[in-house]
């Protein structure tokens, strides 16, 4: 049986697929936390290059992927589909388990799809140099990447105990030539006030993004990238789930669910929309369903209602699932997963009853994760063991109820450089988390003061 | 232009090639170090299945690869062909280069090759565990990742101070199912001897040897296995070279010159000696060419003698380019060129004058890699900068000489879990190594004792 379906470079999607276009509810607009008016194009200028909040805002089914872009996606693109013949045997299940394989980029995720995307965009706009954030390091990554391949300078500030805990992601990141500083730095108004506070501070993703944005507004010529979330970070990764489509033709199947993991949504989002559109558009009926970490379930736990993006609220207020900017989820490793809320068009498609979720606890993950290392060799990341969790699960029900059924998930990223997650997992220093239903009901009524009037 | 070049399952080779049946000169035999009589196969049956140590002394050009070793071949191979755009447009060069990548497999090298391999024979056998030794680890994953496909128990003795320089790899190892112990151990004689004469012994590759050799040996149902050196070992890598001329087929190009990093050799052989059939049988004229660290030059400062294969002095004694058993060399970041000597059969080939070979500093090999990580978007091991380091001075050549050329080299592996190495780098905290030309003479010296009366 064949293991893998490759598709020729020049099979490769030659547009990215904007779900909007498709949606029978559009997303409802950002807002401007004062005055609860929508924000337009030029708000974001300061920050983006045209071309992006453009895509950002478009209804465009299609948007033509530059050629540019297409090149250098080449180095891993089109990215492997697997059949999960190890994993099959392993669960003697009769379903057939599909995945599709992003840990064979550069940086071992899926961002480089939109880190190239946006470090061309700005190139072309004259951007000399790009901040952003990151948190694990796997955005910082994929933009440090990106930037090395226009010429781009790239700033990045780690939150501070990633920096420390994390050695690898950020030597990584030098290697492709970024800079790299922990976060809070005294590089900034942002840092320094909370250094003058608390030198020993470990930092946060919210500190992280005004240092990064305080940077980029500084200097016209010096942007910020933002690695999930926004409309126009999920269009680019849609080229995963074209890919496996043709990828699934090739091997004469089409999956009955579609599974991956949600932390802002950029991963889902990337396999899932295309699936969606074969749903609203070509009678399909396929079921796809998120996968949260049961330590931060905005999906199945939180509400929809606007909300800042980030810890501090520098953002414009968002409509999503949120468990209140303020939800400090667990430290659990699978770092990319610890978001708040949920990207506006998944929050608008799970409102809407398009798409489904369930949440997860992370023992159970990890044990999932040890199962697809030895039967399939490939050592997943924390965060794509949450995938995998859920699709033993389906794969057993399968096998409960006698019947065929086909699993497609998104295999994000591998775990070579978080080997640490692993380790505390076999000394048995991980644990489940019960979520704090108080510590949300707090945080969600001081977002519903925000709320616009109706 | 096309980045990638794929073949499909179906086009795995389905022999692996053994260059003895082409040699004009035959290998020499090893020998009892203390008869000076060649060694049979009965000396070798308590640490290798039969037909292991068939394939060790077999002349038949070509060896049938089991099925059930293609089968788990497909979960990495075929391997990809690169051809380095990125590379070729930084360096200006008129040079086309060419990278087969054995990064892709589950341990990230092309150790999994052979671990495979040797894994199904033991099985087939009815061996229950294997053990083995492990420096840096990559050979350790590897062989924890092909025992965890046939169910086979894993016994890893890892150098005691890499295990604790280098913990991810040993993560890795328990995540496929091994267990992992630092050497010297209490488990043994050998460890406990040693222990007892320095409780913070930071072991050696040589005591690591010895300790799993006696595990071995004390059980019927236990084996022991190799990573490197042996003739076994370097067939099961020919399928990267097999691999390797039916890409650059489908590309319509042949090398002018392949280029190698060599430790043991079975990374150098698995590429060179597919082509250098091709030069020996098919009149093609393409260079041979195994690049080593300027701190250990067995190939072009060593002398071809019979030596132990080991520290210990447990193995048979191997003719073969060295350095002397006893030489350590510098405590450079590519542990996998650490070894004092060269396979017997890249030995006889060097002395033949059928490859060649070139010894680099590490500074030069890591400012390559680093080129290599900027322009192509992947992150190589330190034993494969060197490789690439050798590809950037003869795509300098080419330039200067304003001729093409084709270069094809074998990117062993990735970087990802060798992070520390290129950190060290940044920090200048590497340096060259002069050889030491007197502790040679030395070493050398010692073994000239030991050689068989002519």
């Amino acid at each position: 049986m064949q293991k893998k379906i490759f598709l020729n470079e020049s099979d490769m999607p030659t547009h990215w697929y904007n779900i909007v276009a498709d949606m029978p509810n559009k997303p409802l607009p950002p807002l401007n936390p004062k005055t609860k008016q929508p924000v337009g194009p030029e708000d974001l200028a300061p920050l983006f290059p045209m071309e992006l909040i453009k895509q950002e805002v478009s209804a465009e089914r299609y948007i033509e992927i530059p050629d540019e872009v297409r090149e250098i996606y080449k180095i891993w693109r089109p990215s492997p589909l697997f059949r999960a013949t190890g994993l099959e045997k392993m669960l003697d299940t009769p379903a057939k388990i599909y995945y599709k394989y992003e840990g064979v980029s550069p940086s071992g995720s899926h961002k480089p799809n939109t880190a190239v995307a946006q470090a061309y965009y700005n190139k072309m706009e004259g951007v000399k140099k790009i901040t952003t954030e990151t948190g694990a390091g796997q955005w910082g990554t994929a933009l440090s990447f990106a930037c090395a391949q226009f010429g781009i300078e790239c700033e990045v500030y780690m939150v501070r105990v990633s920096y420390d805990q994390k050695p690898y992601r950020k030597i990584m990141m030098n290697t492709f030539g970024a800079s790299v500083y922990p976060s809070p730095s005294n590089r900034t108004n942002a840092g320094r006030a909370i250094l003058g506070k608390n030198p020993d501070s470990s930092g946060s993703l919210g500190i992280a993004i005004s240092e990064a944005i305080e940077m980029a507004v500084q200097n016209d010529t010096t942007k910020y990238a933002l690695g999930s979330v926004l409309n126009h970070v999920l269009l680019h990764q849609t080229i995963i789930g074209q890919e496996s489509i043709k990828q699934l033709e090739y091997a004469g199947d089409y999956p009955d669910v579609v599974i991956a993991p949600l932390g802002g949504g950029s991963n889902f989002a990337g396999i899932a929309f295309p699936f969606l559109h074969d749903n609203l558009v070509n009678g399909k009926n396929v079921r796809l369903l998120a996968v949260e970490p049961a330590s931060c379930p905005k999906l199945t736990q939180g509400e929809f209602m606007y909300d800042f993006g980030d810890t501090a609220g520098y953002t414009p207020l968002l409509p999503m699932y949120t468990l209140g900017h303020n939800f400090q989820p667990a430290a659990i490793h699978a770092g990319g997963l610890r978001y708040h809320g949920a990207s506006v068009l998944c929050s608008q498609l799970l409102k809407d009853g398009l798409i489904d979720a369930v949440a997860l606890q992370q023992l159970e993950c990890f044990e999932a994760g040890v199962k697809f290392a030895k039967s399939e060799g490939v050592i997943p990341a924390p965060e794509a063991t949450h995938g995998i969790a859920q699709v033993i699960r389906e794969a057993e029900q399968a096998k409960k109820e006698g019947r065929e059924k086909t699993i497609l998930f998104n295999m994000c990223g591998h775990g070579f450089v978080d080997m640490q997650a692993y380790n505390d997992y076999f000394e048995g220093k991980l644990t489940n988390h019960t979520f704090g239903e108080n510590e949300l009901k707090e945080g969600l009524t001081e977002i519903r003061s925000m709320q616009p009037s109706a």
